[in-house]
């Protein structure tokens, strides 16, 4: 029987007792999972750092911590933690990404939007294109953007991908630097923003680069909202020249009730929803990791204290 | 020389002409293709059920009836056909096809429309599940069907699919016969019809049929209209036995103005878009069949006259 404390929300709990207890059984482990024990009783903390447990120093028998999300800045430098750290790699975040951008960029492709708007009795037969026929750009291809393309790809997209630096995927256009960012811009019907947020990003998504894109373009950004200037953005939706934009993420969130983006009919605003880490995949990762304490193998996901991540 | 009639409409010579003359070229035959023809002298009929020739006994040389569409239920059970049919497996009509499934069985599963109809200023974020936890059946996996399911499991959809007599697909759960069929209604989150008629197959969405279903099941038909019984479904509908429809199809088309299925929230009509024939890619495939005719060689995509399909 393996002691288990879960110092996360009430909401967390809610959300994770189920899927843990589950992840536990189908790793052939038994134990007992609580939100309360005795301290001096505990192994393993499957650990949020915004519960308020700070002082570490009662746990005698502590095995492990196991954070549950992939941010660890606000529990590397607790002095009172002195067992090995481990941050949350959830393989569902890549498939929700994955689903999110695929989804998106099908609904754009075959015009849902209309079909929901339009129900007046009007029988309007007219075809979308075929996926080969529609050009998807994905600025960053790191692991997200790199599985997004690759899945666009199968389904028959014409699908090309920037990054900073030039690298290749199978069955994608590739292209990098400055002079690719512009080519990417002036071919993507569909622009898909995947980037990491830096100075050389931020802005990137600025008037000169919403110009260069072809007319009635339609953007998704999944990725980092300052990467967009969001006034220019709204101008380029007035004139026509974006035809569409769906956003997931901001500069501020959540999105103030008075941003123009949620009025304004060409822009659809989801609430930050694209990576979330899910209690199915996530519990599963945190199952894994006690059973490797347990066995005595060494944990997934260790965090470097002295490197902070 | 060989003589083939086209017997379609106006509006579909318009689209073929050039298309099935590229296409004939492209295999090397030599063809004298009209709309009209003494129908002694016609060899192949490239034929939509629609066309009005419902009388082939004049056609004394003719050799095979090659259909423009998937569905050949209008001339399965003609008397006077006595010579193979072929009907139409369009590697286009396949991916778009694919592209309107995974778009909307995306769009259901990513609660897309609630994201379009609530830009009301609150933020909710939450989740929605992975597609490995979505359960998604699909009913009748022929080359449609089965292209369909191999996309969505590769998404990571839970996928089943359904047919008369029981098939393999690799990563797919497959059922067949009452009991299946009992059983892929009772697992699927998200159905999607795609069966061709048949006297076995019509009306097979009835009252007990969605009764069966989990509360809160989507259906999405881009198959045949009177597979589903409309009075039926919109019950289920009222009651949130089923929570949506995605109606591609209907028993009579266009749908009429006045039908409910327009006016009711739970509903999107699309206008029978998701098996357009694509001309280029159709031309081949007739042009082929022609070839192998020629040749002595067996016709591709023969329907089984007493199976009806």
């Amino acid at each position: 029987m393996v002691t288990i404390l879960f110092s996360a929300s009430d909401e967390s709990w809610e959300k994770y007792r189920a899927p843990l207890e589950t992840a536990f059984d189908a790793v052939g482990l038994d134990v007992t999972l609580s939100t309360r024990h005795d301290p001096e009783t505990v192994e393993y903390i499957v650990y949020a750092p915004s519960s308020g447990l700070v002082d570490f120093s009662a746990f005698t028998r502590l095995k492990a911590v196991l954070n549950l999300w992939a941010g660890v800045e606000a529990v590397t430098g607790n002095p009172t933690l002195n067992v090995p750290l481990a941050r949350m790699v959830d393989p569902g975040l890549t498939s929700g990404m994955v689903e999110y951008v695929t989804g998106h960029v099908l609904r754009h492709h075959l015009g849902i939007d209309d079909h929901i708007h339009n129900q007046d009795g009007v029988w309007r037969p007219e075809a979308p294109p075929l996926a080969q026929d529609r050009r998807v750009g994905i600025l960053g291809i790191g692991a997200l953007g790199a599985a997004c393309a690759t899945t666009l790809a199968g389904l028959g997209f014409d699908v090309a991908g920037w990054s900073r630096s030039q690298k290749t995927i199978d069955g994608i256009t590739t292209l990098s630097g400055t002079e690719g960012l512009h080519a990417i811009l002036a071919r993507s019907d569909i622009l898909v923003l995947l980037l990491p947020l830096t100075e050389a990003t931020r802005g990137v998504i600025d008037g000169h680069a919403l110009d260069r894109m072809p007319p009635g373009a339609v953007i998704i950004n999944p990725g980092r909202g300052p990467l967009i200037v969001d006034s220019a953005l709204i101008s380029a939706l007035e004139t026509g020249q974006i035809a569409h934009a769906t956003l997931d993420v901001f500069a501020t969130e959540p999105l103030p009730r008075d941003h123009p983006f949620w009025s304004h009919p060409g822009v659809t605003v989801t609430p930050h929803i694209a990576s979330s880490t899910r209690p199915p995949t996530a519990a599963t990762v945190i199952a894994e990791n006690v059973r490797r304490g347990e066995a005595g193998e060494p944990f997934l996901h260790l965090v470097d204290r002295d490197a902070g991540y």
